[in-house]
């Protein structure tokens, strides 16, 4: 094993999720206990701080209050959405990134985010590779979106699954509970992949969900999804139904950005999202209906106090991996999970993927997993999906209200003169 | 003590609640361990099944899954929005009401609404009284709204109050993630009052709130609005604003029914609802700014996954009380509760209200508890409404998705012959 000492940098991109900070909280504590790493830093803001040198030392945060990350939503540290450019046409960033590294005596760098932050990851890994300068460079999954390819699922997935398929329930609850006609209508996060759209229908396999469910994966088509609408409208006087925010039709245009025409069905012109669309478009279809569209927003990727334990915990040991691997002489490598069933038992494994591999590509919702007139799901995802849902939430509370950590943020000075000092 | 013996209804109405069917619950367990009361019957759909002879046998409901609507949202024997004319007027549905209690051999009636609920039961009490037809009839409160007269709270308001206290900490700590200028605008329901909206305090008491709070207590100027949102995004580069659907302008129109002109700074047309609307007028501000708007929706209502046990249990209480008089010889009543501070502890007892006292009145935010610029609410708010959101929910799940109770609704049978039976 080749013993590499120095200071580590550990950075959050991208959207956040519930349980993102429990990955870095893995990540921090094992660092910590790690002779060979000297110093354990947070990047302000992702890769750019890294860039501006806006470093956090991590090891002057109360411990205690470290604990609370694990279920403390958002990034803690900070994000960012940074495209780096390709550093054969432009490697300025590049270069400031190792000026950084150089200045803190920087040997570990764990970069925790979705598809983007890998392929950001990548790029860095591959650079320093070229430069000589040693450094090893960890991928640690996240991403509500679940889309990250080569591993089972992606931390963040299941606890934002249990969000929509929770609050699906009791909207259906709700949304039934009049004897007038109601059709309600619930747009979830994820532009490629229907995944989180997909966990709606959890909701329907514990007894109350929607009628239908629109993924990316399937074309959309108005004209079958206003007779769908129509139909179990005729049937039951309400329909519940669950829509991606991705939805596009055959051409590949988003729904949501389709022209709307007064005379061309699409109902009137109008700002807001798809929800407000479709339910636009509904009301023109539907006379008798209340319409009402719900957009979940922000709330289905914070939403900590539904937290999965299993995510949580997978979270936190996808944090703890990356560093372990990487002292252990492991670099350019994402950690991903692999899933194995004993006597009928889901359990998580991890695994290594090479940053190249996983940089860029994409994973969908089987087709087969999607029911054939692309209006529902089957039960195959409901097996996939209902092991990483489980475990009620361990977000600490005070007085009934959550206790989110609250990190001191001490910027870090650099080491000038390249020695290794630890906290 | 007038022993009275006959069935009950019991009848639910206007927009559900996390714990309206706690109150439910209360009544029908405590109905039918009583003797007097010689069968319990749901009201499906509120009034609307008292005028069309839609009447569960709540005797025929398995006691398990009864239990069950302690944490059951929505209203379970379905609710309606029916305004009963003046019967000096037309007295047509009071005829057909006292048709189907003699058909039943109703004798107790209760009902479970808001204002408009309490308004309906006084009107069925007086016309019950005047007919001379022995109906013994009492409201038991609900409403997110809090806006029941005479009462210190009302069942339900706690369980959204601490959906959206929890909410706002989560978006808050979502939005505050990047290092990019960020507005937040979060709609809360609430039309004439504004304590829901005011709840949105308790996350900024928890560390983790909303900047900027408007109540429909105060007029509203969008000059002002933009001006404290400036200056809170000038200093800090993020704004989080919680705003009442119901805020409306010194002429008491409702800001999200204004005109919108794109030369008056009120932004473009749209539609959508009032989040969205200062959202689009807040972009016209703050060019630097990415403005989101949020609107929890009915989220914010059926939330069981957080209601506040002291909440439920009140709701519950509330219920068994409103049986517990009637048959002790009380009518014309709802049941309300009065805050007593016991070294320093919350303690919440019921008393009754004639409904007349109760009916066509609205509970409103004292001004002094919103602070002087209109902006924020006061400490005496959070020590009002902390005691009341205490206690994680008692939900049941089952593979971490929640269970809810599932009613037989068995269609009750009239007692043709005026004769008494129970189950």
């Amino acid at each position: 094993m080749n013993e590499l000492k120095g200071a580590c940098v550990i950075g959050q991109s991208g959207g956040p999720t519930a349980v993102i900070n429990a990955s870095v909280l893995g990540a921090i504590q094992t660092a910590l206990n790690s002779p060979q790493i000297t110093r354990v830093l947070g990047a302000a803001n992702g890769i750019k701080g890294v860039l501006n040198g806006n470093l956090y030392d991590l090891g002057k945060e109360d411990p205690v209050e470290l604990e609370l990350l694990k279920f403390t939503p958002s990034s803690a540290l900070g994000t960012c959405r940074y495209k780096m450019k390709d550093p054969a046409i432009d490697d300025c960033d590049y270069a400031a990134l190792l000026d950084t590294f150089k200045k803190y005596d920087v040997r570990y760098f764990f970069y925790n985010g979705g598809n983007d932050s890998m392929d950001t990851c990548n790029k860095i890994s591959k650079y320093m590779q070229k430069s000589g300068y040693e450094c090893r460079v960890m991928g640690i999954p996240k991403t509500i979106d679940n889309d990250l390819f080569g591993t089972d699922h992606c931390p963040g997935f299941a606890s934002a699954a249990k969000y929509i398929a929770t609050s699906c329930m009791e909207v259906k609850h709700d949304a039934c509970c009049y004897d007038t006609g109601m059709v309600t209508i619930i747009e979830v996060m994820g532009r490629n992949a229907g995944w989180l759209t997909a966990s709606a229908a959890l909701a329907s396999y514990a007894g109350a969900g929607p009628d239908l469910i629109y993924l990316p994966e399937v074309d959309f088509c108005m004209d079958t999804f206003l007779n769908d609408v129509e139909s179990i409208y005729a049937a039951t006087g309400k329909c519940l139904v669950v829509v991606s925010e991705g939805i596009h039709d055959a051409d590949g245009n988003f729904i949501s950005e389709a022209k709307t025409n007064s005379n061309d069905g699409f109902g009137h012109a109008q700002l807001g999202g798809l929800a407000n669309k479709l339910a636009e478009i509904v009301r023109g279809r539907i006379a008798s209906a209340k319409v009402r569209a719900i957009e979940p927003s922000l709330l289905q990727r914070c939403g900590t106090h539904l937290a999965s334990t299993t995510d949580a915990l997978e979270a936190y040991n996808a944090g703890k991996v990356a560093v372990t691997a990487a002292v252990e002489g492991e670099t350019d490598k994402m950690v991903a999970f692999e899933r194995e069933t004993i006597y009928g038992q889901y359990v998580c494994h991890t695994k290594l993927l090479s940053l190249e591999y996983v940089a860029n590509a994409e994973r969908k919702v089987p087709r087969e997993w999607i029911n054939a007139a692309g209006n529902g799901i089957e039960m195959a995802f409901i097996d996939y999906c209902l092991p990483l849902i489980q475990g009620e939430t361990g977000m600490k509370t005070v007085q009934a209200l959550p206790r989110f950590a609250r990190l001191k943020k001490v910027l870090a000075k650099p080491c000038c003169d390249g020695s290794t000092c630890k906290g």
